[in-house]
Formats: C-alpha cells, structure tokens, sequence
C-alpha cells in the first residue's frame, strides 16, 4: 500500500477541525494587530532562496531542475520571497506595510519531534518602518498570538544584536561573525567545545563577556552607555521597546537576555526567542529586525522586522498545556428518511443550507436506525426524521441530539 | 532583480482580500454540503502519482529525486493522494465520506489563459456511496458554488460514460478507450483528424453515433432501454439524478450531454464538464463518478464521485462576469497622534483589538496630515485622533471616514 513520504502528514477531517480552530486565531489575532495576507508562490528559483538562506537552510532545501532546465525549489522560508514581492513592487507600495502569510515549507532534514520535512509557518513582518514601535508590533502580536491560544508557558527573550556587537568590539573580537554563531550554539554544545570555539574567535575575557550577557537586564542596561555607539544603539532601542511593551499591556511576557543572537546571519538589530519559562525546551519561535536584507534582493534599503512560528512546534505545545483543541467534527443537521420521501428530503436539506446550516442526509438506502448511527458517528447536533405517513400530513419530526428533546413540526416552517 | 517563477503568481494584500472572499464562499457551500475538510502532502512518491494519472498530466508533472533519492513530486491533482488517505485508514473511516481539499498543484505546462504552473483547485468528493444521490450531491456542491458566487453564464453537462460504451458495443467498436479519448477531444480538434480517428477505432457508423449522442435528452433517454446492460444502467442513473437535480431545485443549471467523455480514463459512470452556456469558452471544471480508483491504491472496494475546480478559470469567469471581488483592503481604526502620547495610542489600540477590530496606528514619526493621508491611504474606515492636550482632559477625537462625522469622546469611553 502507498504511504505518504517521511517528514508529510496528512490531515484527516477531525485534525483539520483543530486545525481551521487555531489558524482561525491566528488570523484574527494578525488581522487585529493591522497586519494583511500575503501569498507567495511555494516554487522559487534557486539563486533566489541561496542568496542569504543560512547555511543550515541551504543544505536543506529541496532543489531540482524544472523540465525548461531552471535550478527550482521548493521555499524553506518566506523571507526571500516577500522580500523579492517587495522588491519587484516597491514604486507601487505604501509605508509601512504589516504583512502576514501562513505558507507551507518544506526542509530536507531529519524528522523528529517539533521537525519535519513539510510544515506550516506563521510570517509576520512589518517593512518600511525603523521605529522601536513597529518591533514591539511584532512581539505584541506574537504575544497575543500564544495567549489567545491559550498558552501561558512562555516567555520572550529579547536583546538587540548591536550590543554584543558593541561588546566583542570593546573586547578586540576578531571575528564577530563567528563569535555570534559560537554564542548562539551555547546551550547546544557541551562547554569544552564552546570554551574553546570562543577563544579560537580571540575572546580571551569571555567569563566577563558571559557574566554581562547573564547579569544584565532591562532595569539596569543603562548602566552600559557611553561605551561605544553601537552599544548605545541598541541600549536605547532595547529600553524603548519595553516601555513600549509596558504601555500595551505584554510586558509581563518577556525578558531582557542578550545572549541571544539568532542563528541566521541576516538580522541587524532586535532580536528574540520564545522559550518556555523554565528554559527546558529547544526556543519555540523566534525573529528580528533585517533592515539590510530588502535591499540585498534588488530593492531599496527597507527597514524590517519580523518573525516565523512553524505549526509543528506549536501543535506540540498546545498538546503540552493541554489548550489544542478537540479533535471533532460536527454536523448541524442530519436528514433521516423513512420510505419514498427523497423529494421533501431535497428539499428540506436545501432551505436548511440556504439559511447556512451545514446539512448531510443519507446517501446509502439504510434503514432509520442505522442512520441514526450515522448521525451519532458524525455528531450531528439535530436529526430531522422525513417519515411517509407524517410527511403526508406535512409533519417532520426535530429530535436535538443532545437534549433528546424531540417535536413535529410543520415542513414549510423549518 | 529577481522574478517569481513563470505560470507562478504573487498575492498582495489586495488580490487576496477578494480572494479570501470567494474562498470563503467555496469553503462554506461546500460545508453546508456536509463536507469536512481534508489536507494532503503537497509532496509525494512519484509512483503513487504515476499509478494513475492520465498520459497528459503524466508529461507535466514536476518529479524530482529527494537528498535521499527518492523520486518524489509536486501533486499535479489530488485524486492519488485523497485515494492514499482512505486507502490508509479505510477501516476507522465510517461510509460515505463527503470531504473537500482546496490545494494547490503544480503542472509544468506552456502558462497561457486559464492556465498557470501552480494553481489552487477546489476537490469535492464523496466516497463509499454508489447511490445517484451522491452523484447529485456533487453536482449540487459545484452549482450552488457557482451561483454563490454570482455566476449566472454557467451550463452542467452531465453524461455517463456507460450510455457510450455500451452504445460503441452495439456498433462493434474495438478500441473504446480510444475511441472515448477522440470523442472527448471532438470539438478541440479539426473534423477531419476527428472522422478519421474514428474510423480507426472502427467506429464506421459514425454519423449515426454521433446523432445519437447530439440528439438525446433526458426527456427522451428512456426509449434506449432495454438495448444492453450498460446503457440501461447509464439510462437509470441518468434519470434518476435529474429527478434528485429537479427535488433540490437545481435542474435548470444542467443538460444531458451524452458527448461528455473526460479525457481521465478512470471515470466509470456519471460524467460532467461546465461549459458557459453558448458553450464558446472550454469547459470550466468538469468529474464524474470513479469506483474503481480507491481500490487500485491498495484500499477496499470504494465507489466515489467529485471533481476538480481550479482557481485561474474560476477567477477568469467572475472577472468575465464583472463578480470578482474589489481587490482594496481596509481597516477599522488608525489611530494618529499628535505629541508625546505613545502611552494612550498602545492603550487604545490593545483595547479595540481586544474587541474584536483590526487597528493600526503610526510607525513612521509622521505629523498629523501625513498620518491622515496614510490612513486614508489603508481605507481606514475610523481615525482616532489622540492629541496631547486632549489627552490632559481625558478626551480623544473619533473622525468617521465616511460620513466626516467626528466626535470628541472619554479616553476610557472607547
């Protein structure tokens, strides 16, 4: 027998009723905060998604040839891709613009618990805007996205790459490319190994560099101005968007950390990740500001920031805190037939839907019991029973599947 | 500058507000239909993709050797993947299953009018019914969907493949797959490349043939009984869905067209296509019943009936039709400032989007006019005005856009 491919899943109808429940807040949630949908295509050209996908990703990425010869891929993010729509139409479009989309990627990596090879991912991104305003958008709507969901275990890690930028600067870091990278793995290597990749990058003093990522937070960064501007940058820009956060009612839900880097090489400024409060899981989602990357793809320079929340790692949570909805489908009203009734059948299954009832009957010549089964295997909420002799004298029976409650009425008034 | 892929497309905010509106409209005809929604792979084995799709689609699809080397593809139609599902999971899944999908697919095809590469296509099917009712249902999904929509220029073609094969066996035809696949073609290629592809499946008759198929109406299909089995079943079936058509109130949208073939060679009885009523465009969507397919993926035996509606052509129609949608999104509040009242304006946005309306509000460090012309510029359908020395006094200004209407009112009133 035929099964699907490693890494897919399918999406049976009571799956997709919690499903269509959560995306539908998702939406709303995105859609409140002012943001508007956007599609891109799932198929881009190769040269699009390499030019600044991170490594990792680029290793990852399902890339073929097309039958015209075209080195094609199937999208492993939608950065590249928004970028280039803004890019191919930035004459046309306003400033700023608040967009979100909820593509499906795709990743050639091994499947594992919160990973797989095709999934869904939340993007919201606001482009055009530097303001501390527009990065606290982006956090206040993720925010509200986790707690209209119902999730509580979750806490938002935010720094500002600029300041430890800054610092390995003050410090004489060599390379800060590869400092961040080794820094951003810290939790994810054993320390020998991260001991050891710091000094290779020329950070001798690195128990002071962690003592100050580890001790520093909100209240007390001020203490650090003056050292160098981009240190500054990112003091006044970090403090702003709390207060900010603060005035809109999310600041309970985050955090000052400012070992947080972000694997991908591309953000500039803000930067954050979700973690549970413990700090026990693998960062839940995650993003930033990008204010060069528009730009890098052909378009003017374009502020931006943003972040991605894949539905697997999401689905997983909601089961932890036990908040994911019930795995049901439902039906309004089913149809029972009792003999040659099939026209007052049609009939009555048409005004119910007109009235936007969603309504099934039956479809397989069974007797009045068994389809009384079937309407309790679907979970209908109301039976209609079309019997030949009421219906002769124009009576249908209406029997509420959960009160038991049953009444004949009249056909023309339902 | 890089460009999306040909025969792909990008969705701004504007296009996919009126899209969002017609999908929305598919997605709740097709519920109150009783169907629940089912979601594939976007990728999988290139042999279950293979097993049964037609030549023509065989040619088109995007197929490609995964990092593992496996050859896998782009669904070029959901028929293999919904045939996989049920194949699956056949013994927990109850009888009949009415489920739609609305995909996307990929065709590496030449992109022309009503064609394109990737393309959303509604699927609408009911499994485990052989029941004319099903075939009914269907059929009544896919009108009600049109007329929902606003399309009045719209004609269901139904016809059942037995009626013609058993017609080809009272003549002696040899080679009926070939000989459906020339009739199906008829009216796409010249006459005499027709005639002549007739006569070499042995249809020598074929004036008569093909009278037959021109003249026949439902009204008078019953005087072809009683000739050989497979028409008189073809003659029941059909008469009885036109009776089910007439008792939902739908009969007047479709014709008995005995000419309807579909190019796909595992349709086995009712078969249709929707042409615009002169018939002058190609057929628009088109399905039929297929009994056989489920079990050739490996399931039980599993009658089914559905059919594949794709987004270009609908799009297409309702533009032709002037019913497509605007394409202008909007907003239900921005909130401009005027002075340091950052506090008030996060305040007011948290409280009317935790009420349910979508808000937004300035990013850019604008004056007032500015911020007037951009929430103009986002059919912003209120604007709330917060000035500093307002604010002292508790008051806010809510401008409507409309009517020019504004009122000063109690910060803490909103």
């Amino acid at each position: 027998m035929f099964q699907r491919l490693r890494g897919t899943r399918d999406f049976y109808p009571e799956e997709m009723t919690a499903r269509n429940k959560v995306f539908k807040i998702i939406r709303e949630t995105a859609e409140r905060h002012g943001f508007v949908e956007v599609v891109s295509p799932a198929i881009e050209s190769f040269d699009l998604i390499a030019k600044k996908s991170g490594e990792d990703i680029k290793e990852e990425i399902y890339a073929f040839k097309d039958k015209g010869g075209r080195m094609i891929c199937l999208i492993p993010e939608f950065t590249p891709s928004v970028s280039r729509m803004i890019a191919n139409r930035q004459k046309e479009l306003g400033k700023p613009l608040k967009w979100y989309s909820i593509p499906r990627h795709w990743r050639y990596e091994r499947p594992q618990s919160g990973r797989l090879r095709e999934f869904y991912q939340l993007n919201v991104d606001i482009f055009g805007s530097e303001s501390p305003k527009a990065d606290t958008e982006v956090l206040s709507v993720g925010i509200c996205i986790m707690l209209n969901l119902g999730l509580k275990d979750f806490l938002f890690h935010i720094s500002n790459r600029k300041f430890l930028q800054g610092l390995l600067q003050e410090y004489n870091v060599s390379n800060i490319q590869e400092a961040f990278r080794i820094i951003d793995k810290r939790d994810k290597i054993p320390e020998e190994e991260f001991v050891d990749g710091l000094l290779k990058c020329g950070i001798k003093d690195y128990d002071e560099i962690l003592d100050i990522l580890d001790s520093v937070t909100i209240e007390n960064i001020g203490d650090f101005r003056g050292r160098n501007e981009l240190m500054d940058k990112a003091i006044d820009n970090l403090i702003d968007i709390f207060r900010y956060l603060e005035y809109y009612g999310v600041r309970e839900h985050c955090v000052l950390d400012l070992s947080i880097v972000r694997g991908l090489a591309y953000y500039t400024d803000m930067v954050f990740e979700v973690y549970d409060k413990k700090k026990e899981m693998r960062s839940l989602f995650g993003g930033g500001r990008y204010d060069d990357l528009v730009e890098s793809f052909g378009g003017e320079h374009t502020p931006a920031v943003g972040f991605g929340m894949g539905d697997v790692v999401l689905e997983l949570m909601m089961k932890k805190e036990g908040v994911w909805p019930e795995e049901k489908t439902d039906m309004d009203y089913y149809i029972a037939n009792i003999g040659d009734v099939d026209r007052y059948v049609f009939f009555i299954a048409k005004k119910l839907r007109n009235k936007g009832y969603r309504v099934t009957f039956d479809l397989m010549e069974r007797n009045l019991s068994n389809q009384l089964k079937y309407a309790d295997k679907i979970n209908a909420k109301k039976v209609i029973i079309v019997g030949e002799k009421e219906i002769k004298e124009g009576k249908i029976l209406i029997r509420d599947m959960e009160t038991g409650k049953q009444e004949k009425i009249d056909v023309n008034k339902i």
